[in-house]
């Protein structure tokens, strides 16, 4: 593939790069195990200190009864809806309609479990109270996303998440949070991860996105929902005799970076003034609300493919391995900011950008 | 709870143990690890070369056109029978009484696939050609499950294998391999692992009992079968961003055991002769087939517990950490032979039945 790519080949051969952690390798499993006590024993189908420790651990962080990890997001969300479903004797749900169940999932909730789903909201646009009120009769559960990562990771008003919150409880409708990257949001918010969750009933956290693990997901909520997502976790195969090698990584990386996600948030703002500072370039949101953003380059795709290598080979700092279409003038890629942009010297970055806008412009 | 189980707590502290390969503990994971480039790439999403090297490793033993790589075998199984029930339009399968699916998870296959099951043969006996002959109509797919694991691992002649093959191709039925243990039993039927998959028209291979991995199994088949299943894979959450702990731990393993299941055989023939020669002890099946057999134990659990608790502190040899109970007068364990029966010295085993066979006989 690479020989075939210029840009994504540009890319590896870059000495900085501008967002994530680094490179999804083996360094990243080796780093976490090196330090781990040999003897210290597999957790062994759901049980055992190691598993149940962390889910202790996650479920105070959320501000829940408890929790439980799983494989997956994937499965853990799709649990979580049917749960509640079967508790209101309803199979449907309302969430956004570029929600990761609803494109990237395979229709795995339709499929597995014949729940029927609501669109909320214009795809461009995050959800908002009215979207909520103004939604059909027989919802079991909303699920929210925060922030909307399809959208360049917008997010509704903190007081938007009460209201609809709020509503939700007044209508007996559950409301469960998809928080993937909930403690990205938080510096915006102001919060604590436990008062976003609070107007929550359930919520699941991904620990390879800010976090920067392996894989892994926790889901959280009162006792009675989680007993009934182990049963579910033993149904969907993902009760493996051992998920320690996800567990101990998530654990590790959690210790490591949950607490720079305000440092994150302040370069993603940096970052996107730079981006937007560029003819023909400009972030989605136009000024971030969390670690993430969309780039959107007002040409086209081959276009810029090769002006992105070019920058690339002559600055040595990477802005992406791949752009992906929005229509026959405009292609865009996601950006979320990691460890990676504080090891960039300034002036190499400010250099690479004044590159990139002469490049733009010709 | 080491505390409150002496059974437990004397057989962790044996210097040798009769069954398997070693402690589940973090040097399973981090001997494999040690010597693993740190540049290697992970895989992503059930792509990249780690995944796809391996998978085409895995269809080349089994003899299939293709493979792909699940976290469970629970999972792959309920995928396999749910592809085969869609192509034919039938949502009904039959498998033995004792089925990991039947038994060991939560009814996954009944409750996200609505797949009914037929339970073939008394639940004490392997399923033989009649059992298939005599079964209803509307069977898309059989699953025979090499040993049967659940009554000391049997097996049916390879013989009724190829028959059983012959009708089910005859009546346009799907023939499915719960191979789980599949390699433990080629040595008993002489055969190479595509020999006998060569009778089935999808195969299930884990990776964590007689090779010993951390989880993980593989499931092959046809082109279509793989593609279909690969599907099935995102819907359940299955296709993780990374699988490479799991993937490069039963690539390691594979390596390191997948020729010695004639040499822990051998073992587990040895070993149930020594406990057929204790009073009040017998193996099930007496003479095993495969490395792994029951041996049950014709005294209450409470008496066996003090006996092998006694015998394990006075031997230094673990037999075993846990008892399940049969019946009021009856208990058992499962034993698999791995790589721990070859570092005993033999006069200490010997030693150590003497001293069981004595107990007893009191």
């Amino acid at each position: 593939m690479n020989e075939l790519n210029p840009l994504k080949k540009s890319y590896n051969q870059t000495k900085y790069q501008l967002a994530g952690h680094g490179k999804r390798d083996m360094r990243v499993l080796k780093e976490v195990f090196e330090n781990v006590d040999g003897q210290l024993e597999s957790d062994m189908y759901g049980k055992g200190q190691l598993i149940e420790d962390f889910q202790v651990k996650m479920a105070a962080v959320l501000g829940k009864e408890t929790a439980v990890f799983f494989p997956s997001g994937t499965m853990a969300q799709q649990i979580a809806l049917r749960i509640w479903c079967d508790e209101k004797g309803l199979r449907k749900v309302a969430y956004h309609p570029l929600s990761h169940l609803e494109i990237h999932e395979e229709d795995g909730l339709k499929e597995l479990h014949q729940i029927k789903t609501v669109l909320l909201a214009d795809k461009s646009l995050v959800i908002e109270l009215d979207d909520v009120v103004q939604m059909e009769e027989g919802i079991a559960c909303v699920l929210l996303e925060l922030p909307q990562r399809e959208i360049g990771g917008q997010l509704p008003s903190f007081e938007t998440l009460e209201q609809i919150s709020e509503y939700c409880r007044d209508k007996n409708i559950k409301l469960h949070l998809d928080g993937a990257r909930l403690l990205e949001v938080l510096p915006y918010y102001q919060k604590s991860a436990a008062e976003v969750c609070a107007l929550f009933d359930s919520v699941y956290l991904s620990f390879y996105k800010g976090i920067g693990g392996i894989a892994g997901a926790i889901l959280a909520g009162g006792q009675d929902f989680i007993a009934a997502s182990k049963v579910w976790k033993r149904r969907y195969g993902g009760d493996l005799i051992s998920l320690y090698p996800y567990i101990i990584s998530a654990d590790y990386y959690f210790d490591q970076r949950s607490h720079k996600m305000g440092q994150y948030f302040e370069e993603a703002k940096e970052l996107a003034e730079l981006f937007n500072s560029c003819h023909g370039v400009s972030t989605l949101p136009l000024k971030p609300v969390s670690n993430m953003f969309h780039v959107h380059f007002h040409k086209t795709k081959e276009q810029m493919e090769s002006i992105l290598t070019e920058v690339q080979k002559a600055t040595g700092i990477g802005f992406t391995s791949y752009l992906a279409d929005i229509d026959e003038n405009t292609c865009y890629v996601e950006v979320s900011l990691g460890d990676q942009y504080a090891e960039i010297p300034k002036e190499e970055v400010t250099k690479a950008f004044q590159l990139l806008d002469e490049k733009m412009k010709q």
